[in-house]
């Protein structure tokens, strides 16, 4: 369907208020975001910037959904786009991915796993299934890695307490997923892993003691995959 | 020394400053933070408020160093004062006052882990000896870990990557510290697995999956520690 001019102008603005949103957030933080301060930059009056969102929490809104599906996007072609049957090697290209983008949007990355931003409350039936498009693709990911022969459960983790268990089924029951327990308590440590890791390089908080740490985070990774059995390439 | 009422004043003064300060933060984000906004709502002259801290930057160094000191006195008390000689039972208290102290500090947490402030530079020698509490009491905590016998370097960690061993040594050779390539690696690896725990239930990104994330954090610190070997009682 063509678009008219003015469909397309409109799409232009939507595009450059995301824009300088994002780049002044990158310079004051996530939560200095205030349409005044956009349409000031753009010359444009404020109130005809509520002819595109009507609220901050709405500009707010449509930026988490862009970085939902932007983070998934990446995933899952890395993941799902190799050519291989090796579920660890596609978890492992997945992390890879995973902090790869958060470098390089590292806005985005604070935005969606960053303090809140005061006052926001994110309307759930909105971006809750863009939340879950990520979290999904882990599933998938362990569900394949989980059918590999040479996957196993370390003994650490094959007792798993009553209360926890109980958590972990009812999140199961909840989505309909079909990962054992052991395996979804993984999914979520390994997800923490991957993040603390992202964030603490992110932040500087390695700086005193690391030069590269991708290194340390490949290695990582590796030893996480290696400890239920998978083994990873070295490249 | 007794203090003049002067003194008194000016002291209590700067812990009001601090105070604002950090509530202003909890409402407005971090990077909100600003000295002509804590003079307003402390009903004082701005010029004044320069008379106790002379940049909004001196303020938020005084914030940080407040924080690591926080952190480091909860770390040490929970750690260190337990009558044991056991090393688990030690990490695994200091993991859990972790956890608790950022819950209950939620905007200390984040100033130190999260995004940095835009625009603001850490004076580094002011800021990196109270940084550097934090991490020379978990190096003392693995290294009394390591001393158990019972003490084992995990399979998958046996075998790092040269250019890894490279960087956790030159770590070691410039802070003078004593412990293995692989004991370094696990302490910033279970760090970061600490810290990714902690920021996904503080953020609220666990609440789709869990209620009571408190019991995931506690299994997979215990698990963590089952790895290499170290015991820890169910309460």
């Amino acid at each position: 369907m063509t678009q008219t001019r003015r469909e397309r102008l409109r799409e232009t603005t939507f595009a450059e208020i995301k824009s300088v949103a994002r780049q002044q957030m990158a310079e004051q933080g996530t939560a200095a975001i205030s349409l005044r301060a956009i349409a000031s930059q753009m010359g444009m009056a404020a109130p005809s910037l509520y002819n595109y969102y009507k609220s901050r929490d709405d500009l707010i809104t449509a930026l988490l959904i862009e970085a939902f599906n932007s983070l998934a996007d990446t995933l899952e072609t890395a993941s799902l786009a190799i050519p291989t049957k090796n579920g660890g090697e596609k978890l492992f290209a997945a992390y890879l991915a995973y902090r790869d983008w958060a470098l390089r949007n590292s806005t985005d990355f604070s935005l969606i796993t960053g303090s809140p931003i005061p006052g926001y409350h994110a309307p759930e039936n909105i971006t809750t299934p863009a939340a879950k498009r990520i979290m999904g693709l882990f599933q998938l990911l362990w569900r394949e890695a989980c059918s590999q022969n040479q996957f196993i459960i370390p003994a650490e983790y094959t007792e798993i307490p009553d209360g926890l268990r109980q958590q972990l089924e009812a999140w199961k029951e909840f989505e309909g997923n079909y990962l054992p327990p052991a395996v979804l308590h993984l999914l979520l440590a390994s997800w923490a892993q991957a993040q603390g890791m992202v964030s603490l390089e992110l932040y500087g908080q390695l700086r005193n003691n690391l030069k590269e740490p991708f290194e340390f985070y490949q290695f990582e990774i590796r030893s996480l995959l290696k400890r239920v059995g998978l083994s990873v390439q070295n490249n």
